[in-house]
């Protein structure tokens, strides 16, 4: 994404009532967050917040996490709900490399959505799926690991198959051409109402690892 | 495929010396109908034999067997070859159902290309990837299972995705756009060269499985 820096970026984000500043003192008490005490579904590089905020409110039974690494585009995720009371949702800005920080067996559901393709192969270890990440995300999960991924890049999704497979996880609801598909419920990140405007299919699996 | 039937297409494969008439009889020892003693792959719905008869002739350390159910199709790939001689390739018509009675601890590498979708639900058991084939497939391989397969069709892919998954293998080398991949050594069958040609994109995985 190319970012255009946000001056006021942290005072926006501190004036918002359902961002977390001090996110690593949640870790393992994720629950104590949010008004009820339900499943908890994260998604890493949330953006600008669209397709987290819908699910959110179509979802009143499961409590979300939004985390963005930049700030400047937190700030438009959080300029999006400011007058809407969103019991169920947090926002928190945080770098994916800090995850094991951040959370323990607390997590039903990552989502990756339109995550960075990272597309040179000296650039395969900051890839979201990569198995790098893959090992940090062995101890945020409560119950069997889930990761739900969405992308209109064929090579970050060969790439995922691969890596998510050799690291023990077996795939559902797999797609490379999610809006055809029969997949029912799709929420749409903001990258995904581009692309499928411009007629770019997007490809989709569901993860699961037993631990 | 729409089919032409062949009338005296029993005849025709009769008198190629590379047609193997009683295939089943060689379970076990294969080794013994060919010249070398050398890694057998096998090819699954050969079709006319393109993708096979290139392999053959660019592979001469490694045996290889197309297998067809149609004899109709299975004389246009006897008619390609009859006048070359490859001491490595061998021919049968025989239907993917009967594998079991065909192979036993002998085959390398299984290659599925462009296999029928068979795009109902209803028809999902007769997909060359299902549960029902892969457990047929689990006492031909000699060592690691290994299964290599090509298809145009996004659906056969994603369903075979999950089912080879789900089954214990793990997928290396996949490719949502083989053509513009950095795969090399690419052989194409008589369906690729036709889809390509056309922008169709071609889907590739090779699927590996420990015994």
């Amino acid at each position: 994404m190319r970012l255009r820096k946000v001056k006021n970026a942290k005072e926006i984000l501190q004036a918002c009532p359902i961002y977390i500043e001090d996110a690593k003192k949640n870790k393992g008490k994720w629950d104590s967050v949010f008004p009820k005490k339900q499943s908890i579904h994260l998604e890493i590089g949330t953006g600008k917040g669209d397709f987290i905020i819908a699910l959110a409110l179509s979802c009143p039974e499961i409590n979300f996490i939004g985390m963005e690494k930049e700030s400047s585009v937190l700030v438009r995720a959080v300029e999006k709900i400011k007058d809407q009371n969103i019991p169920n949702l947090r926002f928190i800005c945080e770098d994916a490399s800090t995850i094991e920080e951040l959370f323990e067996k607390e997590i039903e559901i990552l989502y990756l959505n339109f995550s960075d393709p990272w597309p040179k192969n000296r650039n395969a270890k900051r890839r979201l799926t990569h198995e790098r990440f893959l090992n940090r995300y062995e101890k945020i999960f409560k119950g069997e690991n889930k990761i739900f991924m969405k992308t209109d890049n064929i090579d970050l999704f060969a790439f995922s198959i691969e890596s998510l497979s050799n690291f023990g996880y077996k795939f559902k609801n797999v797609t490379l051409d999610l809006i055809n598909s029969n997949f029912e419920g799709n929420v749409m990140s903001e990258y995904e109402k581009k692309f499928s405007s411009k007629g770019i299919k997007i490809n989709r699996f569901e993860a699961y690892k037993s631990n």
